[in-house]
């Protein structure tokens, strides 16, 4: 008989390692036939689903199947036990069931008007991830990639710009949705479908924070496919970055806005404190996310005589690049900060000053490496998107409330791009045109970042409603304006095929002839700018790389000693070697044109380096938000276009 | 009121996040702390303590800070609340506290000897992996990187050797420690350390099984660096890869056979049922995971001409190349076989088929992050071992368990190596020396999937007295094995520095010399092994790769039509081209020599290829275990191992 209930016990225990090995496999499953799908399309230039929108597909499919082809099995579902020994909830209980103790562990609080639908499915509810996946694990490569891969010179040519639409948008969209939602909201307490309680102005913003996060991912996949004009994809790419992390900041400031007295007027101090909340999470954010970027340039770089440099052994460099990357995340959640913030400003770092002391098998490895972590993480998460809308078992479909969550997003999007760009446009030389705020205010997609905050809390009834809403917007915007990228931009007569370094040449080149006098007019508007590239260039770049000019240069001749010490021999060298200022060129050109204007004498530059006097405006026009280039919009909607888009 | 709740409940969710973040965050720094501690080792030529043996340490420390600094702080710990309503245990249970319903789900049984001593430390729990784990995330990349980078060409030729190690030497090592473990166990119960009925035999073997699962990484990295002769590397390493393999079914086999009376007593058709398991789920395995390689070769190879090859999309390819060998191992686990054997072989076959269809590009992708994943989940396992010894919370330590089990583990050892060396030494042509085998004897250590193994299963007294004994001896082994790995090498005599090409040169070359007349004797010994390979040259690689001749030249010619469809037209091209061949020789110089014999003209060689002819008498020598080279062992302790041991 013992033996039997042995057998028996080894049978349960192997049925449960192959569960989780089912679920895992049913992912497996679905992420290859995505692959295969993408393959087949990429095959035929059909860019009208991406990798992203068809992993969504397959799981909406796969979901569709797990709940209507599997039963609900267990014993006991849906019944309440009535425990009244206990005054709250213990992380675990003990549980004496006809003489054999079973341990369980907390899960989750369940709101009154769950418990009756509650199902208990057992495969449903093993194809749910535990929220906390999403940001602890999977979220983190994707931002930190993006952070990686940000296109620096381009990037900080439109800096001001990103800004404006990142901060300034993202609180205007935020805004926008929550005013609108809370009309939705007290019209269908008029109509008697919801209990005034129910909702408050917060949730509203909250909701509205939520639905700000935007990400093209999709859109800007097309771009680069099919290169965009680099501005319009930077732009966008910026934007989208850093309105995602301005999105969970202040999702996460609403999230705890409490008004001391009644929760739908206006508290003052609540709201000051929750503004200083944001603004302090936001900066406490980002300083230990550059702080952990610059310790890894440290100790990649170290160059003590008695070590070997780390990047001789290139698998423990990309260990502890990786390592480091993610405490920077782990470290701001266990601070009570935003690990997201933290981890995109790692990942600039990290590719501003770590980079350039990565071996260069290192460097291959760490861009592959987030390169292929972020394709994985978000195909899982758009996979995942699709099966939760049939194995989420509490879902609100709330049509008023759905319609009015795509006015509002839509409303919302049209007050971000429109306005910001007309009073950007008053100060850029180089203006953003109508056909590119088109395209942004169609790029509005929403994605990964809405989801995952929606999903984090579902416990009560206008949480779920807000999570279901949010899925269909994330399905609607993927699938059709997704889709719809490609017809978009011809339509908008968007010049594809463009080549990014050609394209700043011609511009900057157009911009030296015609704007030269005004340079010293606008020179001081970016003097904040100017400071900040003076010092990285002279003193953080020479500590933190092997590139830039050697610190015994850029120091006074007092710090001699300490300079020679921390400057890097090859420092010395690199700047008459022509190859190795051409690589810090095309690696980060900004800081090289600065190059033109320091102290350094720089030796006679060849022909390929000729772009870098017009280059030098760059930066003395500064342009935060505030460009000076005519934009040399060509309509080639004709020839060239039909070629990459056949 | 309502508010504050929700503040509250919005605190407590952030509290549970961050508690999330702080586990990982603890796991990351000890693996950065490893990493720059190996770094600092590796400056100072310090080979004592490998990267798992810091890692090990750093966990153990970590775990003792965790256990004596951190409080029990749960309310309700180690109280048993009755349930008279249930009949057995549901996977949730709803439970009405105070009126707010809680969802509990199940995490295990305990007994009840367990009850009293449960120690509800949040922190030591939440440090606490879900052994599934590991058998789902860790282990597969290790074993996948093990077949993955296993040295073909020395591999097989000393094949039968490693076969004949892994799986009679597995055998006897599992039954030498079940047997003496079970003597040990009898002196218990005659102390009265031990009531009786809590060890019978199969317990012991069991013990047995999971302790024979060697795992040198210790051992071969310090060979690896310090090139240490090829054929003990090889057969060190082949052993310790599939023994794993073997210890694993041979673990599930016998925690699988039930006797039907008396446990104690030997029930003969419970025992060749559990053989046949055994052979069953091994074989089964098997198939699985090539089935999954040869599937991966396939569609990596398709060259249909609509399609543009999948390796043009380097990313897609590494993807699904990934997602495949993972489902080699989740399909073997869901299907009740074993995914540690299927992801093995799986990683053989990609290595055999699909990495001579991979991009340039996406061979090295594949390549580094495979080596990655296997660095990392490795020092995680090490890490967590180290932990383990403090976090867990029903450690048993009886000194006389543990004296046994170590007695039994190096008779065991023992009773493998010698008896099995000298068996295969009466076949084999060139010996293998007295130092080769006690560096052998010495390399037992055991490591990941002993205690993954153990870890499996702690429910029960005897499965958590032999957990804590299982950790003892992994400890052990890696910290005092592993670390005099040097000094030990040094003493046997054994010659560091050797160039594996070089050495087959040798080695074949002076064969060729002495042995040339013998060739016709023992070529019927490997006729299996030839027709293979035969099958293999002709047939499969033409398929499945675009290695190997056309199969227009290996089929028949009314195959014709067919054979022209499946051959890669690349294939024609590559036995003239010289540099081609050259890679394919590097590459698998196995079935290149095969070649030479094979009845395609072979271009005339250059002096590079000359060794081709000695190297043809490799395969017909065969060595099932039966290798026919004289061992040109050359004392060179001096000079060339002092150069590279300083």
């Amino acid at each position: 008989m013992e033996k039997l209930k042995k057998y028996i016990s080894v049978k349960d225990e192997d049925h449960f390692y192959h569960q989780g090995a089912v679920e895992l496999l049913i992912f497996n499953f679905l992420l290859i036939l995505t692959i295969l799908t993408i393959w087949l399309f990429k095959n035929h230039r059909f860019r009208f689903l991406h990798e992203t929108g068809g992993a969504m597909l397959y799981g909406l499919v796969m979901g569709l199947i797990i709940r209507y082809v599997t039963k609900p099995s267990d014993v006991g579902s849906g019944i309440v036990y009535e425990c009244e020994k206990l005054k709250s909830g213990p992380s675990t209980l003990l549980i004496n069931i006809t003489n054999q103790v079973y341990e369980y562990q907390y899960k989750r609080e369940i709101s009154h008007h769950n418990v009756n639908g509650h199902q208990d499915n057992s495969m449903l509810q093993k194809m749910t991830f535990d929220p906390s996946i999403f940001f602890n694990i999977l979220l983190p490569p994707i931002i930190f990639h993006a952070g990686y891969s940000l296109k620096k010179r381009h990037f900080f040519r439109n800096l001001g710009s990103i800004l404006t639409y990142a901060f300034l948008g993202t609180a205007i969209s935020c805004i926008v949705i929550g005013l609108i939602m809370y009309g939705f909201v007290k019209a269908m307490v008029h109509t008697g479908q919801l209990k005034q309680w129910e909702f408050h102005f917060t949730d509203c913003l909250l909701f509205g924070s939520l639905m700000s996060a935007t990400d093209p991912v999709t859109v800007l996949a097309i771009f680069h496919e099919l290169n965009v004009d680099t501005d319009l994809y930077t732009l966008l790419f910026g934007e989208s970055v850093l309105n995602d992390a301005v999105a969970i900041v202040l999702t996460h400031s609403i999230s705890i806005y409490s008004p001391k007295v009644n929760p739908n007027a206006f508290d003052a101090a609540a709201f000051f404190q929750s503004v200083g909340n944001f603004l302090g999470i936001f900066a406490g954010s980002f300083a230990m996310g550059s702080s952990y970027g610059v310790v890894t340039a440290l100790i990649s770089f170290m160059h003590l005589t008695k070590f070997t440099k780390l990047c001789e052994f290139p698998m423990l460099e990309t260990g502890l690049f990786f390592l480091l990357s993610w405490s920077a995340f782990l470290s701001a959640e266990a601070a009570g900060l935003t690990g997201i913030v933290a981890v995109l400003f790692c990942g600039v770092t990290q590719a501003h000053y770590t980079y350039n002391n990565l071996s260069p098998d290192s460097k291959m490895r760490t861009k592959q490496l987030f390169e292929f972590m972020n394709f994985l993480a978000e195909n899982v998460i758009f996979c995942y998107m699709g099966l939760a809308l049939f194995t989420f078992q509490n879902h609100i479909f709330n049509p008023l409330f759905i319609f009015g969550a795509f006015v509002g997003v839509f409303v919302a999007r049209a007050s971000n791009i429109y306005p910001l760009s007309f009073l950007l446009n008053l100060g850029r030389k180089q203006k953003i045109p109508r056909n590119f705020q088109h395209m942004m205010m169609f790029s509005g997609l929403r994605g990964a970042i809405a989801f995952a905050l929606a999903i984090r809390d579902t416990d009560s009834q206008s949480k779920q409603m807000m999570f279901t809403t949010a899925l269909l917007i994330v399905f609607f915007t993927v699938w059709v304006f997704g889709g719809g990228t490609t017809p978009m931009l011809t339509w908008l007569q968007i010049r594809v095929g463009v080549d990014p370094d050609e394209d700043l040449k011609a511009k900057a080149a157009s911009q030296t002839a015609s704007n030269l006098d005004k340079n010293t007019t606008k020179a001081e508007s970016a003097w904040l700018f100017r400071i900040w590239y003076g010092f990285d260039h002279k003193y953080l770049k020479p500590i933190l790389t092997h590139a830039g000019p050697p610190l015994t240069s850029t120091l006074p001749a007092w710090c001699n000693p300490v300079a020679r010490l921390l400057t890097s021999p090859s420092a010395y060298g690199d700047q008459l070697k022509d190859g190795d200022t051409d690589y810090i060129i095309n690696n980060d050109e900004l800081t090289e044109n600065y190059d033109s204007s320091a102290h350094i004498p720089v030796p006679a530059q060849d022909s390929t380096d000729s772009i870098q006097t017009p280059g030098k405006e760059d930066i003395q026009e500064g342009d935060l938000g505030l460009g000076g280039y005519k934009l040399q919009l060509q309509h080639t909607a004709g020839q060239p276009q039909k070629d990459s888009l056949a």
